[in-house]
């Protein structure tokens, strides 16, 4: 083997990859995340990982396409998935006739996007994603359960301190046209979606640029200035007066939102109404959402999503109005670890390492054995080495329990038990074993 | 939307892609797979999809080589990995010194392989490897942990009528050696590895065309007829009188492993010692396994592995053996769902669906939020629609329970709660719903 050319072994920069315990906890957090999204019955979704290029960039452009990894093999065209959600959208015009609408699913999986690397960005990382979609029609009221799955979800994972921001962008398209500038609403909205970086008055000066009277301007800035409990600003923007059907229309959904999000039980201070909230994306056309960690915000949303009128319109002409959510979850990861948020997990899946003094197994593999078929995780060491080294295994993993088997335990039968925390040990039958570890 | 160019959609031959109902059956199995390679204290691994090229085939070659799915980025020669050994591989010699040795290790994830489609084949598929990868040695005792492993898996899976097929690569060599005709050695295994399928007559035939002496190929007939139950295999084989030092050593790590497979609690029938078995891959060095489905052996091996001495090679000076094996899960899935051995599955997430006569839903959020915080998976129907077509949604999910909220329940603060399998309904209080569903 050894005139062998050898390569160094290396990660892509980019791409995450987990030493034992970080993984551990990773896997123990999409897990909760994934029972969650069980809890209100949403049903598993897979779609694979390469997807024809035609099907998959049926509507992408722009920055989204050139990150996409695609690529040729034999003659066709393939692409690796850059979201959850245009699959969902082929999957759903695809599979139309075999569904049971409203369709309600979940995907966790892997995408890929060949960003710019830079720190805490992926090009391969996990979304977990959950959306309804209606048949022709899906009722606001689902609109209000998106909420209580991010709230629970964050709940499950530990957190308390957070806030899921939410607003309707049928509200902003009624202000702009109630001002008459829906021609520039894109433009604006971008320079909105920057307001809490750079403040109200670098906003009106952006603005300004875009050639809106001074009037418009402010009108804008009295809107987005609207303060209070979630409450009160409700009360502010139903006294704007607008005529605009479209912001009324917007309004009443709020309404009914925020009604349904207290009714599933969200606590007050982890919502709020944020009318700056637009997401850049196109499609979203009704409730929109963000979830901020307080006093991490710079580390962006960490669950946003929304509320689309048509979902699969590149692929059927049936309408499909759906509203959902995703967690992008690598990158939750990443910024949890670096700000010390992620509480320290374990080391071991075993709950017990089994030792012996000698080379014969026999009472190990019996008692193994016996903690596998009452659902104790374990190992046996099974190195010849000293006694030291076998303890040194146990330790370095962080094992919780080690059951150690020598000579005289041997002849009576039974098996010592330390625990590792305390360093107690004990010499006990095997039911007696049984009866502390359960 | 409607002078919109649209695109068929489709997924790519060779990728599976299921409906809710098969998808939660698959999700349950791969789950089960997961917590038993857990109960035997497997730490979870998990490498990237993309890889650099030059890492990811350091060692590759041939027909593999030209499976792979390989494309350039910016300046980098990326691949999506193909197995999950060579990541292993790579991750073991890259964190060398972060690791606990002997490394235990599980990894479920999709690879990809740019086959030629056919029935059954897979480009993009799970496998669910476990090794044991150890610091310059490795006990036999892991090789006989492994079948433990196979076999509490597929038990768990809900199979019983499985054989573990186990033979040593050394007892091979060392036939080889004994008849000296070792430089013959890969041509032979490929021969006698279609010995099943072709029969004695005709592997003769082929082993005739490598010019081998009829005395010779006699030998070797007399050595591959070696039958009768385990512990005769092995007398018989101690039988022979070889004396080839390789030969003796494959001999006893057999007898070794087969004692600890016994004492590991596989039943007799789930095991044998088969000679023919040799496994393609170049760098199994001692033990060998296959597992059959009995009475479907035409779909080949289900889960297959063994002992390498090597694992890295290509990336470090570190001699690290190690034992595993692999199932590759969506080729299995695929063939029990051909052959009608998939038990059904529900077809819904949900054990309850809660459903309105009317749309005001704050009973119908009051009580889902109770079930969600007792762990029973629900849903509220939300769609204002009658109230055959809220019952057809629950039926053809198949959803165990319905709950009914009609005017009568409001009043006496009530609910129906009906079970969908018998027909039952009875008017409950929240707490004997509970009762009932725990």
């Amino acid at each position: 083997m050894d005139n062998i050319k050898r390569v160094e072994p290396r990660t892509l920069s980019g791409f995450m990859e987990l030493l034992p315990q970080d993984q551990i906890k990773f896997n123990e957090m999409l897990d909760i995340i994934k029972k969650t999204y069980e809890l209100y019955g949403f049903l598993p979704e897979e779609t694979p990982i390469i997807e024809s290029s035609e099907v998959l960039l049926a509507k992408a452009g722009g920055e989204t396409e050139k990150q996409i990894y695609s690529f040729k093999k034999g003659d066709k065209d393939l692409s690796l998935r850059f979201d959850l959600t245009v699959p969902l959208a082929k999957y759903v015009a695809q599979y139309y006739n075999d569904l049971t609408f409203p369709y309600r699913r979940y995907q966790i999986g892997k995408v890929f996007r060949g960003e710019r690397a830079q720190k805490g960005r992926y090009r391969e990382f996990y979304q977990c994603d959950i959306d309804i979609i209606g048949d022709g029609k899906l009722s606001i009221i689902n609109d209000a359960e998106i909420p209580s799955v991010i709230y629970t979800t964050f709940k499950n994972l530990g957190f308390d301190n957070f806030i899921i921001k939410i607003n309707n962008r049928k509200i902003l398209n009624g202000l702009f046209d109630e001002l008459n500038i829906s021609e520039k609403k894109t433009e604006i909205l971008i320079i909105i979606d920057k307001l809490e970086k750079i403040g109200m008055n670098a906003v009106k000066e952006e603005l300004a640029k875009l050639e809106l009277s001074k009037v418009t301007i402010d009108k804008i800035e009295e809107f987005f200035k609207i303060d209070g409990t979630t409450d009160e600003k409700i009360e502010k923007l139903s006294k704007l007066g607008f005529n605009s059907s479209v912001f009324n229309e917007g309004l009443n959904e709020l309404k009914e939102v925020i009604k349904y999000v207290r009714l599933f039980k969200v606590n007050e201070k982890n919502f709020t109404v944020d009318l700056t909230i637009a997401r850049g994306l196109d499609y979203y056309t009704g409730t929109v959402y963000e979830t901020n960690l307080v006093g991490y915000e710079s580390i962006g949303s960490i669950c946003s999503g929304g509320r689309y009128e048509n979902l699969a319109g590149y692929y059927t002409k049936k309408n499909l109005p759906g509203v959902g959510m995703s967690i992008g979850f690598t990158r939750l990861f990443y910024n949890l670890k670096e700000l010390g948020l992620l509480n320290t997990s374990r080391k071991s899946i075993s709950k017990v390492g089994i030792i012996t003094m000698d080379t014969e197994y026999e009472e190990a593999v019996q008692i193994s054995n016996l903690l596998r078929d009452n659902s104790i995780p374990n190992e046996i060491y099974k190195e010849n080495s000293k006694i030291k080294s076998k303890f040194t295994y146990a330790n370095s993993l962080d094992i919780p329990y080690v059951i150690i088997i020598g000579e005289e335990e041997k002849e009576k039968g039974l098996f010592t038990l330390k625990n590792m925390t305390t360093g107690d040990q004990k010499m006990l039958s095997s039911q007696e074993i049984l009866d502390v570890l359960k």
